[in-house]
């Protein structure tokens, strides 16, 4: 049971002052917002609501990926403001990577009044029909008087780990409503784990058969990492995560889980041999795309799959002193195969610049408690060996494969941790999808360095189409994919919005680009010219 | 009954390549593509079908708009192609448009393989959940051997004034698939216009007391306003056309219909005292939002409203045929009341550069057969007027309020009509919405003019800001409205992408840009900065 804080005095307080007080009060203090006028007097009533900070942002799937950067690294929701259905629908590609990661976040979207509903006026549409599919709460406010409680609630389920979606008609906003009502929120379990459930997985993991445990959801943090390197100090098994974890903590002498590939053949190569894998907060390994000839099950033929049930981190940590009762935290190296050392981090490069090099430049220099945001896209295969030695950091990354989530996420994650250094490694097709981010992060003047891998192509797509396409010349279809025609200047459209920025073409420019951006506050961009990795 | 053209040897024919040629084969000859894994083999299918034009777009959001531009200006369905449930989500807002100016539209969806669904993979979602609000059909390909029939069935329904769209399994694009059928597409009703139903419509208007005939849809063409203009002239009444036509031809001495006006208080002025109101092709007018203490319904009490039935532009030629038999086309001044003289063409303005002053430059330039796209919102209330007396053009409007339409129906409409100009209309807030449309004009080199009327604020919604808190100081609310923190540089913007570009401040400045830019083929944007106008 969670008691709201007093209430204003009820008579001077509109839907809207109402509708932000809740928020508020069920500790959401930012809003991502676009709005319009069907969501003018909740604008209005920020001035009478100082608890709630209102960040403007210049498209819809900015905001909404903002809030899940916001979510992912404090673990609460931020709202975001949208204007009606096709507003809402702007926002949606990163909702669906909202809902992919499990990230709390409370959407509070703006409708026509009610009376003015049946007239099918222009804006008029299908709010619920485009909130559903990527909403796991959904609820319109039917009346003024449940305006405080549903926006209780809404924020209560969000933290459940997903997105939810509230519904204001305009005119709830601007009549009188009820004062913020308590809302009874369920407490979440308890944390007194147990090994029940599984039994299998430790019997499993005690077999001495080659075994990976899978890491995934609330597992890819410090806490999951420790238990799992305990598990595999004491079997031998293998650490691996999911391909795009919400937030993977590493670096600075974590425990390494090495990441899945997302190109199956590489994927296929890392299981293959696995006799027993458990999945820890993961889902079992399925191929991104279905592929002519080949499974979309990755799991390897013969291979036992072991889900552990409950909250995850319990249940490994359940798991690790059943299995490995005397082995501490810190991890000594394993008894049943060699720890490898710790990983080094690269030299500065020098020569070339290319998605290898600046790879090297950004493992070399990657700051103490950095914020990671990786759209790298095929620019990226090298980012995370690179990167393993560094000092302690999170690793965001691209839960839903929606792309044009890299910028917002990164622009979310620096409003929440305001005395941390953001870096955001983008692929130039993504980039382009929500470059309007760079413009609030230089409005906010947020810590925020972006790289942009510039190959002028959409390189993954040209890996597709070889593989579609083997043995015929396809020029018509690979100008479809191609970027440079004409060559999109990176440093242009990040001044144009305000954003400090840079080219390198050498690796010896972006390092020194690099350690200028990470020295000065707010935002920063370098275009780093690179050949295709692919 | 069409037949469809003779099929390739089907044994060569993968089902990627029986839809292209299905599309070609019905009509469908440009398709607006942001391709992902999922759509690669319709992808290499373009070097297997020359009829088919692949246009890229960096955006879901600029593939949708243009295609609506396109399908505006032909008559006929464009293609889109887009990736999966978050690509189509991207191109979900300029739908919506595309919806209201009930524009022919076939967005093709690439899906998962069918045997790759049930993995509930990262980009898995509900795509018919996405589609269904704003498409008036939507089908998903279950079987290679209904590909081609189901193709063409989504162009025959598009052609129907609607967006349909169509899922494609990638398995069924790598299978070979049946050859494509011939599609029995129903006839459209024939053109034997009659007065039936439009009986009171007819005595309304003779009657003598004051009526108004609002035309939208077909009769906002050249067609429908002769036959309306033969009725008022016979009749005395007023003829208006809807807030937001898809396509309003005018200039060059075209009868002219007033626009009804987006703010309320404008309305009610233009039918104050109106007593009877003809709906050709338009919906009975509404306000665009609902507002405190006012009325959603614009027709003043004790007004008529007398709706036209069956095809607009037949039932208005039928009226016009039974209550102005004597009045030949063009139409002669009306006996009843005084026609107004021909609108002039502005003189070229000097000094400040200003909406007011922007507008009188553009309608004393605007040249031959241009072709207009308005999403200036706030600084284009004077446009209209200022344009009445230009040669004839075709005016576009944003249909359905979702902002972020006029740069990539621009995009479209220049695809369609490659030997018209094109003058892109566009606010600077909403510029920012869709401004990656820039970069497939200056792939395409499109003749797109672009004027971004620069006023640093979403200044229609100070306006309501204005309205929700008419005695609060409201710092913090606007803030939320001002986009001059950083200062937006259009110029890096558009050269960022490959776009000539230039800023006046001026009214001499900008005249000057204007008379290049339209002389000059390709794109150019001007930087218009003005004071808000509102």
């Amino acid at each position: 049971m969670t008691t709201a804080p007093a209430p204003h005095p009820a008579p001077t307080r509109n839907g809207a002052r109402t509708l932000l007080h809740a928020l508020v009060g069920a500790g959401v203090d930012v809003c991502f917002a676009n709005p319009g006028t069907s969501e003018m007097y909740a604008v209005a009533a920020l001035d009478d609501e100082p608890g709630m900070r209102g960040i403007l942002c210049l498209f819809e799937g900015v905001a909404t990926g903002a809030a899940d950067g916001y979510g992912r690294m404090t673990g609460r929701p931020a709202c975001t403001l949208l204007h009606t259905g096709p507003g809402l629908a702007n926002g949606l590609a990163n909702l669906h990577n909202a809902r992919r990661a499990r990230t709390p976040l409370v959407n509070v979207v703006g409708d026509h009044a009610r009376f003015h509903k049946p007239y099918d006026s222009p804006l008029e549409s299908d709010i619920e029909g485009f909130a559903d599919p990527v909403s796991g709460w959904v609820r319109r406010v039917r009346d003024a008087r449940a305006l405080a409680a549903e926006t209780a609630e809404a924020v209560a389920r969000a933290r459940d780990g997903q997105v939810t979606t509230l519904i204001v008609p305009a005119d709830l906003t601007w009549e009188s409503a009820a004062p913020t009502a308590a809302y009874a929120a369920e407490e979440p379990a308890g944390g007194t784990a147990v090994l029940a459930g599984a039994e299998a997985a430790a019997r499993a993991l005690g077999s001495g058969e080659p075994a990976a445990i899978l890491l995934g959801g609330a597992a890819t943090r410090a806490r999951g990492l420790r238990a799992a390197a305990r598990i595999a100090a004491a079997t031998g098994a293998r650490l691996l995560c999911e391909s795009f974890p919400a937030r993977l903590e590493r670096g600075g002498g974590l425990p390494v889980a090495e990441r899945l590939a997302y190109l199956p053949e590489s994927a296929d190569a890392q299981l293959a041999g696995v006799r027993h894998l458990v999945l820890a907060g993961a889902a079992s390994p399925v191929t991104f795309f279905g592929y002519p000839g080949r499974s979309s099950d990755l799991v390897p033929e013969g291979c036992e799959v072991h889900p552990l049930d409950g909250p995850t981190v319990q249940a490994l940590e359940a798991l690790a002193d059943a299995l490995a009762p005397h082995i501490p935290v810190p991890v000594p190296p394993a008894p049943a195969r060699p720890v490898p050392p710790a990983p080094a981090r690269p030299t500065l490069p020098t020569g070339p610049l290319t998605a290898a090099t600046a790879g090297a430049a950004i493992g070399a220099l990657l700051p103490e408690a950095a914020i990671v945001v990786d759209e790298a896209n095929t620019s990226g295969l090298h980012l995370h060996a690179a990167t393993a030695g560094a000092p302690r950091h999170d690793w965001l990354t691209l839960t839903g494969g929606a792309i044009g989530q890299g910028l917002p996420v990164a622009t979310g994650a620096a409003v929440a941790c305001p005395d941390r250094p953001v870096v955001c490694l983008e692929a130039d097709g993504s980039a382009m999808y929500t470059l309007q981010a760079l413009w609030t992060q230089a409005r906010e003047q947020l810590n925020v360095t972006t790289v942009v891998f510039d190959n002028a192509a959409y390189a993954i797509l040209g890996l597709e189409l070889r593989k579609a396409a083997p043995d015929a010349a396809t020029p018509r279809a690979g100008a479809l994919l191609d970027l440079s025609s004409p060559r999109l200047d990176f440093v242009a459209l990040a001044e144009g919005m305000g954003v400090p920025a840079a080219r390198a073409t050498t690796a010896e420019e972006f390092t020194a680009l690099l350690r200028r951006a990470l020295t000065e506050p707010g935002p920063f961009l370098i275009d780093c010219v690179v050949p295709s990795a692919v």
